[in-house]
């Protein structure tokens, strides 16, 4: 149980804003972070720039010096969120240590990244298909990327005497499902913390690979 | 593996207005199945009820004879989704055996519908802040049972020795989040049927719950 005040909406714009210090300039960055928050509580389909110049205190014709378009602007999230999401996966991987324990960092890290940027991976996760044809393939790589971090942790393990995992593959995908999912129900005002459902998702985990104690 | 062709959109379409057979008259399910369609494939809030209309090949004024608003539709898809979803976990627990034989049928069964129904399920889970003030807690109150369905099964198996679950609130959470998210990734030309995906989830299922084999 998470011991400090449930965290408000302005602790989750702060954690939002954070999570886009890279984009430059300013301007940029705050149109990115309106176009999350726009695009996660109506939809991509039913905001328009205009909304979301508007949420960034900006005009269109503002916005459109930073992005031609809406999709650009989905493209930008979806392109910087899934980059962060492989980041964190290949981070916890280099990790070392044994199977076991490679695996259950991807999942806590995975988990924590979804529970703290839920807001950021529902849009990622949702709004998929809202994305142009020229920008899916890139999209769906970094998905790729994603899983063969797990399968391969999953074959080692296998490889090593370490797991017991008849299905590989499907293994793999059930692992990342329930992570992804953390974005959906996740809570800040809820009775788990993001680490505290790491930690809980980890043993899970370890208990789906038959992993030896 | 599946052996089938591929299911295409035109079966996609049967198994959504099959669902759907208890509304009437029929051009009230027509509507229903229209914005199930719609509200997929745009979101809620970029739909509109002229919109929902001309997908089922009727006027908006005939529309508002079965439906007073779009609210009332989304309601009736979520009351009706959530009642079939609580209806079959019920089947299943009600099916008897040992708590590992009614825990790997609620999973199959849970997954099955999740899969089958993706379409429904879709909106039903992630439209669930769209829906007003005055249906909210209602359905909130059809997850909460269906929630104490599998929960009230990982009680069991822990009382009979037959399962070993530290954290039953945590155990509940993820079973039911690893089905709900096969409304996410599942796809009739993927490579597993609803009925393999339901196996190989009964089976993580039942090695998260550390189950006596």
């Amino acid at each position: 149980m998470r011991t400090a005040e449930p965290v408000g909406d302005d602790d989750g714009r702060r954690a939002t804003t954070a999570a886009w210090a890279e984009v430059s300039p300013e301007a940029a960055r705050r149109l990115l972070v309106a176009a999350v928050e726009a695009f996660a509580e109506r939809g991509y389909h039913a905001t328009t720039t205009r909304d979301i110049a508007g949420r960034a205190g900006m005009s269109p014709a503002a916005l459109y010096i930073h992005y031609k378009t809406k999709e650009e602007l989905l493209h930008r999230i979806s392109r910087i969120g899934h980059d962060r999401a492989l980041a964190v996966l290949r981070k916890a991987e280099a990790g070392g240590g044994t199977s076991a324990q490679r695996l259950a960092d991807v999942v806590r890290s995975f988990v924590r990244w979804h529970a703290e940027q839920h807001t950021t991976a529902r849009v990622v996760q949702y709004e998929l298909d809202a994305l142009g044809p020229e920008h899916r393939p890139e999209i769906l790589e970094l998905r790729r990327q994603s899983d063969a971090v797990v399968r391969r942790i999953l074959e080692d393990g296998v490889r090593d005497g370490e797991f017991d995992v008849p299905d590989v593959g499907g293994t793999t995908l059930a692992v990342l499902s329930l992570c992804v999912d953390v974005a959906r129900w996740f809570d800040e005002a809820g009775r788990r913390s993001p680490d505290e459902v790491g930690d809980l998702y980890a043993d899970l985990v370890l208990r789906m690979v038959g992993a030896r104690a």
